[in-house]
């Protein structure tokens, strides 16, 4: 539980700046070196390698090395976890006003009738 | 688009903490006074009272104040923005895949032979 409550936090983190989203958008698409990764982006390497950092250590991506080549690949199952959580909360909230929708019906004149009758 | 990719970092920080989560999940059953919600938290007010800030500039909850007390209130589409953005991207990675089967299941032998005979 801890662990999950931790891998949650590290994946909203990694997903709360638009560099790194647009990363994960592009690497939907398919794996890529980070040089072609990061040339859409103006900002120095160094920046740009420590938004990977954020996104490697969350678990959203991994990167291998061969050669002088380093390739990024996203792990989309990390997506669908934010993604579970968030349909959790939508799936309680939906319950509830539901429920209140039901409440309030039942109240309502129409519904009250054959009881009054 | 600036302002949807303002809303999605700000509501993705919000995200990012266990004791927001918490929070949300507790609003998510209705309103509920400040002192309420602080209750199950190891932290003093203060420090629970920044949390209910990063919430309310994210628009994930709004506050209102009758004498003393104030209420905090879910606003729910703001979870839905989130859930949004991530359901889009696993459209995209589901296409990917999809495309990715149906092309490895075309050079398949079986499926290759018709060509070959």
């Amino acid at each position: 539980m801890v662990n999950q409550q931790n891998a949650l936090d590290g994946i909203f983190h990694a997903l709360a700046d638009p560099t790194r989203r647009a990363v994960i958008g592009r690497l939907l698409k398919g794996a890529a070196p980070v040089k072609r990764l990061s040339e859409p982006f103006d900002m120095g390497l160094p920046a740009f390698m420590k938004h990977l950092t954020v996104l490697e250590t969350s678990g959203l991506i991994h990167t291998e090395k061969r050669g002088r080549v380093r390739t990024c690949h996203l792990d989309a199952e990390r997506l669908a976890a934010a993604e579970g959580w968030l349909s959790e909360q939508r799936a309680i909230w939906q319950g509830r006003t539901d429920r209140l929708a039901a409440f309030v019906e039942s109240q309502s004149p129409q519904a009250a009738m054959p009881e009054q009758q």
